[in-house]
Order: C-alpha cells, then structure tokens, then sequence
C-alpha cells in the first residue's frame, strides 16, 4: 500500500497482557509500548507514558493526576482491564473529559465455575479429607464418614445477584435445586429467568443452604456477614464468597465455623490478600481458601484484554467506549 | 389393634445405618437385630445371624457361604447397602436360590455433585492455591498466575455412560460446553437427551478437555488410563476418576501430570485406598485427591438405606426386589 497508516501509541503498563490484545492493537494501526516490569514499576510507567495517546492499564496500582499529567495533554483515552475500579481516580478523569473504560461482564463466566467449585469442595470436606489422608486418618467402613452437603433439593441463596450471581443460578438450571432466593437493594427484572425470589437479607440466612456472596463492597455491604448474621444462618449451611474479603468479619466467620454455627466456608477472598500463612482460618477443617483465582482462566483473562483493547480502538476512533467506566 | 403382627427378624451389620431404614422396617413389624461393631466385626456378626429371616448387609467385608450357613435355612432374602457387589459371592446366592438386592443409581447424584467438584478443583488449582498460602507464595499482580481451565466452551468426555456419568451431564446442560463425548462398549439409547456423541476409546482421549472415569472395575477396564493413554491426551487436559483406582495405572498417571503430558487430575478413588500418606501422587501440586467420598452425602445414604430395606420387604411380601443383584 502506498499510503502510511497514521499510527498511535498505547502504553502496556503490564508485560503478560494476552498476546491476542496485543495484536488487535497493531493490526488496528497502534504502536504499544510494553513496561516490563512485575509487578508493575510506577517508575518504569512514569518514563515511558509521555506522548502516548492511550494506555492500557492492567493492574491494580493507583491510576491518578500524576500519571495523566505525565502522559502529557495529547492522551485521548484510557481503559483498565479489571471489573472493579476503586484504584482509579475516577473524578479526575471526569474533571479532565478523559474517556475511561473498564472490562465488567466478562469475568462472570469464570467466576461462576470456580464459585460452584468452592460450594462441592467446601460442602463436601476436601479440605479435610485431604488431611485425612495426609495424617493417616483416613476412615474406611464408617458409613457416616464426612457426611457433606448435596446441591440437589438444596435452597440457594445469593447476596447481590449481577452477572456472576446470575452466571452461577444459570448453571446450576439442571441440579434439581430446591429453590434460589437472593438479596440486593431492588428487585431485577429478570429474576424470573433463573425462578429466583428477592427477599429480605434476614430470609436470606435463615432459610439458605448454599449462601453465595457475589456483590461488591461497598460502605452498605462491608462487614455485613458478621455474628449476628452467621448466627442467624443454618447449620448445615455452606458460605461461599467470591466478592471481597471485606464483606465478612473474618473472625465472626471463624467462630462460626468452629462452634458449629455453620457447616462450611469456601472463600477466594480474604482480607488481608495475600492472607498471612499463619491465618486462624487455615487451620480449620471445614473452610476452604483460595489465593483470589476467580477470574484465573485464559478464556476470560483474553475476553478481559480484547474488551479493553476495544474501549480504546472504539474511543481512538471518536466512537463511546464498549463499557465505559463513567 | 387385637390382631398381633407375624414378626420378623432382619440382621442390620453396621450399627450405623440411617434412622429411617430402621424405621421402616419396624413400621412393616420387623424386629431388628443391629450388629455394634465398627469397623464391622465378623465373630459379632455369626454370633447375631442365626435365625434371622432377613439380612441387612451395610458394609463391604466378604458376603458369603459362611454367613449364609451361620445364618439358616430359614434366611429369605439379602440386600446389600451399596451399588458395587464386587464383596459377595453371587453364584453361591444363586446356587441357594436366595434373593439378593443391591442399590445402584441412587448414588448418582452424590457423586455427580463430587466429580464436578473435583473438574473445577483440579482445574483452577484448588490444591496448589491452598500449597501457596500455607507457604506465603501468593502471587498478586501477575496476570497469568494459576491460570486454569474455564468448562465453558470445553469437550467434556466420559469413560463409562451409565447412572453418574449421565447425571454430571445432565448438570453440565446450562454451562455451555463444546460438546459431550463418550466411550462405551456400545452405544446409549439415550444419548440424544444429553447431546452425547459415542466415540472410539482413542478419540475421547485425543478431544477431552475434562475427561472424567465413571465405569466399573473389570478386567476388561482395569489398568485402561496407562503411560499409552495419557500420551494420547491433551495437555490441558484434566482427568477424573470417581470410579475405581484401578481403572487408572497410578505411576503412570503421575508422569503424566509430572511432565506436563496432562494439566491436572483430580481422584475420589485411588489405589489402594487408605493411600499412604507418603504416597508420591500427594507431592503433585497439580493433583487434588480425596478419600472416596463419593457417596458421603446424608440424602443419598439415606436413600441407599431405604432401597435396602424395601429390597426386603418386598422380598418377605414374595415380591421381587426392587434391585435385584442377579
């Protein structure tokens, strides 16, 4: 071709970004400029973001004034490749008419399996009959050996019931459950498709035997699974939470997985992450943790960069972002 | 009531049989004779069988001439509490004309419930991500750490299409899948209900994604995953065996997940079980593995139980039993 595509330049600011947002960036015309460093150096950003016209973020370190004013007054866009946004200064971005995008949606799909995953694993003792074996405590002819909990003709019970929420009741349509309730601020209009009932949060203890948490943290829904909560709860009732470890006081869940208030937990999120590994919670039989792996597939992680790297194509070409963040 | 009910006695071997078998047998005016011992003890048992009319086999040591002797003449009818009747002497039954029942299907569920447990476990590092913590090697802000696999868009296969297999299937339904592949000696009536193509042994190894082991230990199934088998498999690819230990050569399998050659297993069964805990497979970071668990769930135990006692009672009533074992 004879003519020279006019080129732009996107600054990477992670060096393991999947290869396939990478080359959805360049075949568009973009040069990227790829930071090297892990975890993220706010040094390494800060000299190579000047005369961008985009930046791909894709970590979770503060995104603010000082990195826009260091990328320099032509910056046309930015999108991050996360769901939740509280490490970015969203105001500042409003005040500068900066576009701002982000990749909600597409981390549901692997967060519904791993939730489920959690929900057999905690309810069904893997963690303890993994030490069984591990110490030589393993039972054999007593017929009620770690008895666990089954999903079928179970009540499943949701805090918050967005995308991930929706994503796990969408697969468990053919598990026989007994029913689904869920609880947030309103009622959702398509509540119908998964035969899930909106009730009061205090229903929702009493009545769950699965108790999924999937709704971000936020001033209303922090510390709210606390003694009083879990006291209300059955006790076979099986805790999930693949939200934020701060929707739980953590040492209320302790005493109730130790007294026997609940049967289970099966966490992906802690507070503080990364949990310390003499954490009291280790080292109880009936909780089951995770290192934060939800979102921890290629599939998705991929969907996560090609959302992002389309926010910025769409906002270099003038167009709204695919999810704008503001 | 005047009239005073014909009575008769049933063995129960395990002091541990659920509550409501119990109580439908003597709702149906027998008088039960409930052996104490656990682990099962043989010299109890001969000592409590003579006599009885009936007996309930809850255990899994040798059912055989001995106990059939030590029993009487008078003895009309057994039924174990179990789906596999590899611990009874069958043609003995059969040479005695004594009507035997067992309890298949019902275990189904149960175990449906644990092998998609174990797909996620041993697919998103259930065991490595716990190994982390314990050891302070979380690792945040690296986007492609403990990547797993998502069973969204994956080729589930099943070795074996019988009651399990066609249960996880059934809840596999809303979550997407490429396809369902199969490998039985012959084809399933009833494939189409869950979209389940049958294909030769060698192709379900080449294609799975998931492929998890659900067929009865047979001579002609024994030892079937070998060095050859996996070679053939892909190395994303993440095995489950619910079934027996040995269907799968153990050593083999660990290469396999040593290597690379495959991404990840997860095992209710092994061999021999107790397994050791210096067993080298407990090593494996990539290897989530459980202490037969399968049926351990109160629901589906208690359902076990009462097909037991209705394979008795409908026996002492000169029906056939519900699940006859020949």
């Amino acid at each position: 071709m004879s003519t020279v595509r006019a080129a732009f330049k996107v600054l990477i600011s992670h060096p393991n970004v999947p290869a396939p947002a990478l080359e959805l960036l360049r075949s568009r015309g973009a040069e990227t400029i790829v930071c090297q460093s892990v975890p993220p150096c706010r040094e390494e950003i800060l000299q190579k973001v000047p005369g961008v016209d985009a930046i791909f973020w894709a970590h979770y370190q503060a995104l603010n004034a000082g990195i826009l004013d260091a990328a320099g007054p032509q910056l046309r866009c930015v999108s991050t490749m996360s769901s939740g946004i509280d490490f970015v200064d969203v105001p500042e971005f409003k005040r500068r008419q900066i576009p701002l995008g982000h990749t909600p949606g597409v981390v549901k799909n692997s967060v519904a399996d791993l939730a489920i995953g959690l929900m057999i694993a905690a309810g069904r003792h893997f963690h303890a009959g993994r030490n069984d074996i591990e110490s030589s405590q393993w039972k054999t002819e007593l017929i009620d050996w770690r008895m666990g909990q089954e999903i079928r003709d179970s009540v499943i019970g949701f805090f918050g019931f967005g995308g991930i929420s929706q994503a796990i009741a969408k697969r468990l349509q053919c598990w026989d459950v007994a029913k689904v309730l869920y609880h947030t601020r309103s009622r959702k209009e398509n509540e119908a498709e998964f035969k899930a009932e909106h009730v009061p949060f205090e229903r929702l203890l009493r009545e769950s035997d699965f108790l999924v948490v999937a709704a971000p943290l936020t001033d209303e829904t922090r510390g709210k699974f606390d003694r009083k909560a879990f006291g209300l709860m059955k006790s076979n009732a099986v805790f999930v939470n693949v939200a934020r470890g701060g929707l739980v006081i953590q040492s209320d869940l302790h005493e109730a997985l130790t007294t026997g208030q609940i049967f289970a937990a099966g966490l992906d999120v802690t507070t503080p992450e990364p949990l310390p590994a003499d954490d009291p919670l280790l080292k109880l039989p009936n909780c089951v943790i995770l290192p934060h792996l939800g979102t921890q597939t290629m599939k998705t992680t991929i969907e996560m960069s090609l959302l992002a790297a389309n926010n910025i194509l769409n906002a270099m070409a003038g167009k709204p972002m695919i999810r704008p963040a503001y």
